[in-house]
């Protein structure tokens, strides 16, 4: 149960959802920020970029966020699961643009310290092809997922009690977006 | 210089300033989050709000914001920059509240994990008369600057090369908000 009480049915609004709920003042920005950063024509996938997430999630230990991230990029990625789950467990050895490769190298500086990031890891990504908007995007994804995760655990949330609930988040996800979730 | 082109002169806009004019789609939503987890009227006082945002951020030895929400807590609390300092230096003995000592000892968890955040933590605060809403918007606040503080260093953005820049901002920041920023 989470440390305050979130007016909400934990099983039925898990991780972030009641959160999302009990303070729709911050929800409301906090959506409209994952809409843009994950959703949003771009250069990267919602696909690739939601592996970002989940990726950085990961590294944070946050079970709810790396579920649902996961299952999020997995239906928008063609490859699904099994690429998200080799990203996850070695990311230099994953079949996957040498381009996003040098950005998930960013996105891991990022989860330790911003002071992480060098430049030589900002001339590798653009070495393979980043651009400046594809750079600042996987900073910010990445700074927002350390975000995220620290809200979802910090609040003591629980994951969703059944696996199935991420995969069915996931359609809602890929169809409407994120505004929908509030 | 940062890692990426900003568009702008740097010694005008340091630090966060030049990626939410970089991409004001994504710096929309995040000066709206701030603006309600700092401004909006709230149990916590404004300056006592910019005083957890100066202390993480200190923590993640993010120069610019930790001198930018040391300024603006400055500007709002009685007591000034020297109450900023001793909060930033020992929270422990610093002549605060015991209410806002237990909530920054939620923060500091925060700041290293979501999951150091233990009950015992959050009864503590609770004890100390802590609202629901006062504990979460901790939380939130701590977990919001574990991501701008990256997002700053992570885009290698520089501080303000004239102290005097902190003072200056911080008075707009006080009459005007965050909104005005871009």
């Amino acid at each position: 149960m989470a440390h305050i009480d979130l007016g909400v049915n934990e099983t039925e609004f898990p991780g972030i959802r009641g959160p999302l709920r009990f303070r729709p003042e911050t929800g409301g920005p906090l959506l409209e920020l994952v809409e843009v950063l994950l959703r949003r024509p771009h250069p990267l996938s919602p696909g690739e970029r939601e592996l970002i997430a989940a990726y950085v999630s990961g590294r944070n230990e946050c079970t709810y966020c790396c579920a649902a991230h996961s299952a999020y990029a997995a239906a928008q990625l063609d490859e699904g699961m099994a690429l998200v789950d080799q990203v996850r467990a070695d990311p230099d050895h994953a079949p996957i643009s040498t381009k996003l490769r040098a950005l998930l190298r960013i996105a891991a500086a990022v989860q330790v310290s911003g002071r992480e990031v060098t430049t030589e890891l900002v001339e590798a990504a653009r070495t393979k092809g980043a651009t400046d908007l594809e750079i600042h995007d996987t900073v910010l994804i990445a700074a927002a997922f350390c975000m995220f995760n620290r809200y979802v655990d910090g609040l003591g949330t629980l994951p969703a009690g059944d696996p199935g609930w991420y995969a069915q988040a996931s359609e809602h996800i890929a169809r409407s977006g994120y505004r929908q979730v509030v």
